[in-house]
């Protein structure tokens, strides 16, 4: 029923699922590898976290879907990677689905991560395991934040912030990049920049798909009328939404250098060119008129009387030296030189 | 009335009616040619699915239409083809029209389908014949999936559904083109390059046409207050909504991409013209000065003390190498070599 | 208080109201030359179509305008061509006002047309006698054709669809012309083509700008609260408003076929004058170390030993073949030939 | 608290307070110097419209401000010209501010007019004496026509309209600029065709920047619910709406043909420079390989057998000629010439 | 949990809290160093200005955050820069954050002014010193001014219309520079106007992206109904935002107007090229004819007549004069010269 991108459930060796449970006062935590192990965290009144950081064994994507009551689309969404980033809402959760990025050896590497937020617990679904998460569990454990006092919600916010926090990380390198080829341009254009603009464009463009549809996600979230979030919590959704906003602009803003850049470098390119086609013209032009004289005087014809003229070969040399300096000079006039 | 895209009524020479009637207990199959033979699973409570695979014979269309009071101007939207993808809802049933996609030697070929969906009957008409429809009755069949135990308007469903996962063979092939293209324009870009960009943004452009206005039917699909729909099939519809906006934003990448080729192939071509151009005006600019200088002794003074001078020519010889040389090592220095 | 195109009132010399009077049973028609013969007609309660055909007797039109309560600036309207398509809605009557197009040799000629749709009665205005509303006429003489039933908003429906169809003939012939011009570009682009380009692009963007406007006219038709217009059409108008939308579709499509090909011509005529120039300069540059060579041996100077040789000749012609030869194998090398 | 223009308070030499005051019956006429003499108009039944043609006298407009009650905003507003176009409603009163534009050589002169719309006052207010508005008057004057019949909003929408009516003469005079521009350019496009094409492009960008406002300006008056407007009134506005549509449309398809110019003028200016250097670089192509066979025999080898040879010289001649002819023959078939 | 520009706190060395509280009888002026000299202002009901002129002592904002029972997020929000201007509303205050910009040698300098305003306070953070608010402290202390006399929504507005203000300074010198460009252009365009041009582009962009989200701001102001802000400040509101929409405009006026230069430049510098390359190629195209000639007649068959002639050099010199002749009349008829 669903794309799936390369055809081929990506599979992963490892299967681990991390449960957090805490209250204002307690912390528990623990690491199981069935479902059945949760089952016991279901229905209290505490918060629980729970991540599952492969997507390898579809069995237990199903039997969370069972055990949590999950839309089977929902199941099938989480499954497939790929997805568009939005917010589905059910009456008893809330289903998120976001993109996450990391930037390494000039390579964006993408992961898609999905939060099912209940009213008393989070599940979290990564593609790939990883320690982005690794903050807010700190804060957790520390037991001296906000985040303990309040609900899930509040879990769901801070998991979505630290996602499109890790953004900017990105945007830093794009726009190093953007300032050194920049640079590059002005002092020294290749081919080789041409190309670097284009694949830069291309992963800017890449980026842009992801963080567009988050507006909408974010705009979802705030206005969502679900019993689920608590009013508190829609100040902080507020805030998202604006470095949301700071993410678009920051795109944008790259996306419009890039193309002026090429202008830049095609009218660079262009330039250079013509520079040399132009030196190169200037030469040619000074020696025709001087070969022709030269092939004036290397007539055969038996009566041309400078030939004979003892000043003739001086006196020709001398026109000669007149009829570059005068080029030269009108050259120069004309600024062509 | 309406537009008939070649004035022609296109002739077909098969007439076959095909009907699947079933509930969650019972599939009764059977293939009819007239229209009578409709009639008495007219009235039935289960759900029963007519599919005729030609528009050919406009009487069986015409038929079908007095039977199932279809209004006229429906009536005529089916017969002719060409239409725009749409929705249009009537109190006792609810008629959509799409386009489906086939891509076979880089042509593509393309089908108007008409789906009617009563309360307790589907009829599908298309223009050729076709098994994109054989895995929903294979489901049908098999009595075990959610299909049989809901009514009409998910058949509907998993009829667009399957028409609309049918673009992403099409995407697919259209993305590996992309790429392919972009490969050349690497390596050698030629004319031809210019016009496969060209042909395949033709191509995009027309699957484009016919994928933007999904998103509206989808959208009157989703909010349609009509009573045919029952609740439950909403979130289904939704899903298919997530995957006509993926389509669109794959299809714009692609026109992006193209047109990013599009600049790219021009630069490359311009680039590697001007290279031509530079390195034969060099060899120009050597040699013009050269040819000078044999003028300049070809001369035919009759006092020339240089011609007389045993170690004339080869001084002369001499000068030109070092002229070379020097010119050589102007143009290595300005990086015009 | 109205622009007039040309500053001019248009004259005609014929003046000519035609009358049709018809209900489901019977069709009277008559020619009349004063406004006073319509009275008659006025309160009836058949369906009465006065069709007025040209706009050169200013003072029937007000007349017209005083018989049947038409507001001042509506009047106005009708008398002046080059109004922008529109619908609008009074207590007693709408207005509407169209574009009609037809096309003959390559020229666009393009007509105004208004119709005041009463309760009982339309009144048509046409800039020029023509035979467009022929068909409708013929069908109401017929008695037998849905139109005799119904009231007078159908009969403006069908107006205004004969206008709007009459639009596909145009299309079709700008299809062709850009199919034409397509080839012609692929095979020898000449100045002409980027006029002829130019010269169609503009013509495109005529007929778009009375395009626009008509979905706009649909969509309050379609949408009105007036009583004068009866539920059973609404069907009819959302037909046309499915064409409005198709030909708006199809000269967006030849909007940016025309946007590609002037790519294509710009391209193919800067690669064409590139390949001109590289075989010139190819042959310059196979020319000018051969006339080096032969300037060399054109010295005068005493002591040139190379001179006396007997096989000299042969072997400077030697030299200079298997220089011609080099350097063609070295250009084929790098594909310049 | 407003940006002025030039930083300076424009300094006009006359004061002329103009007061017409009417009703169906009467006309009165008068031209005042102070405030003063305003006051017995300010509470009559009558329609008073009072006309200030310059801007000189801060003191006047501050004056008419207290006396008529105007916020202070709105008399900032009027006094400081560089306003975008707009309409303010308040209680008592209605304020437009509108762009007069005049054409002459050439040069676009723009000038700010406010109205204030009282119910039964008008206040205009002009930077320059001007007779734009004596139509009006005349027919104020006459008492034969509608609009001594009716309140004040009629003259607000008189005034507005003569405004808007104006602009079509600019647009005439772009219109034929315009075609004088693409005449040229088939013909003889020079350096100037592209200063006039941006010039021009400039001022019908000028131009559209206070077309597009007058668009809302317009809709506020005809949404408007203030009770200073009668409902027959609105008709009238709607007719405004519609010039204003026809204007901006008329505007935007200067600025597209301005633009398609743009490209013409480009590549026919490239046409030409590559037609001269083609038929340059075929002169030099043609007695380049004639030069190598004149150098070939200018040779001074001794044994060179062709040099004794009788027919040696008409020989080679013979085969230039040859030579020559092959190349242009060469030349014509492959188009180049 | 936000994004700080430069991954460091600023840091400054002076530390200063003014403070205005005023009445429209009573103006109190001090300047303190803690919060808590802050405290005994708070519930006064005279109007309160506490203006914090750098972030460098964040004890400070967080202080103030708590007195003034600002929400956590907001207070993070003045310490960090680098928001998009935008306005929020809570129960018993708003918080406003905008853009101030200098303009100094050509280069543009950016600061954050944050505004939090209570029913009778006002809290400013700017993140430099600086004396952009005096004109209102001096009308403050005049005591003469409407200012005294309104509450602190008033104030806000003339902080931030004085902030708006400032910006027509800026726009103010990028007309000049796009003059002074504009100007140069059609003289002499070099390289540099390109950068320039790129430059000038670049700082046009930056101020808009701080513009554009004015606008939302200013509405979110406008249609506020925060009961902190009074009815008769609306209207001023409303000033700013039209404002606001004539800077908008005025940018974006800039933005085309580079863009047109840059077409400009481009075809300027490829004209000029043109024009050089031409007359090289022209002086090349008269004399290889010319050397032909000379080549022609430096043959050395023993047998070619005219060598023998008297006149057959003055004979080769004349046909010379002549063909030089005939190519520059042909050139001048065909105006390539």
């Amino acid at each position: 029923m669903r794309y799936i991108e390369n055809n081929l459930w990506k599979v992963y060796t490892h299967k681990m699922i991390h449960i957090i449970d805490y209250t204002s006062d307690t912390v528990e935590e623990t690491e199981v590898t069935t479902i059945k192990e949760c089952i016991p965290f279901k229905n209290r009144q505490s918060v629980t976290w729970i991540n599952i950081e492969n997507l390898e064994d579809v069995d237990i994507i199903d039997q969370i879907g069972n055990l949590f009551n999950i839309h089977p689309l929902i199941v099938e969404d989480i499954k497939l990677t790929g997805q568009r980033p939005k917010m589905e809402e059910f009456d008893t959760y809330n289903y998120f689905v976001l993109r996450m990025f990391s930037y390494q050896n000039k390579k964006i590497d993408t992961e898609q991560v999905s939060i099912i937020m209940g009213e008393s617990y989070i599940i979290t679904f990564q593609e790939k395991p990883g320690d982005v998460f690794d903050p807010i569990r700190k804060r957790i454990r520390a037991k001296k934040y906000r985040i303990n006092t309040l609900s899930s919600d509040f879990l769901a916010y801070s998991l979505i912030d630290i996602i499109i926090d890790n953004y900017y990380v990105i945007l830093e390198s794009f726009g190093e990049q953007v300032e050194h080829l920049e640079d590059i341009l002005l002092v020294n254009p290749t081919k080789e920049s041409l190309h670097e603009i284009h694949s830069l464009k291309r992963k800017v463009l890449h980026l842009r798909r992801s963080v567009w549809p988050l507006r909408e996600l974010i705009t979802n979230f705030e206005r969502s009328e679900s019993e689920l979030i608590e009013t508190s919590t829609h100040q902080y959704i507020r805030d998202i939404y604006d470095h949301v906003i700071q993410i678009i602009d920051t795109v944008e803003t790259y996306r419009d250098s890039l193309s002026g850049m090429l202008d830049i470098y095609l009218s660079s390119v262009n330039n250079r060119m013509n520079e040399i086609m132009k030196v190169l013209t200037i030469i040619s032009t000074i020696f025709i008129p001087l070969t022709f004289i030269t092939g004036l005087y290397g007539m055969n014809f038996k009566y041309m009387p400078e030939l004979s003229l003892k000043w003739g070969y001086p006196a020709v040399i001398s026109i000669m030296i007149i009829t570059v300096t005068g080029l030269i000079i009108y050259f120069k006039r004309k600024k062509w030189l």
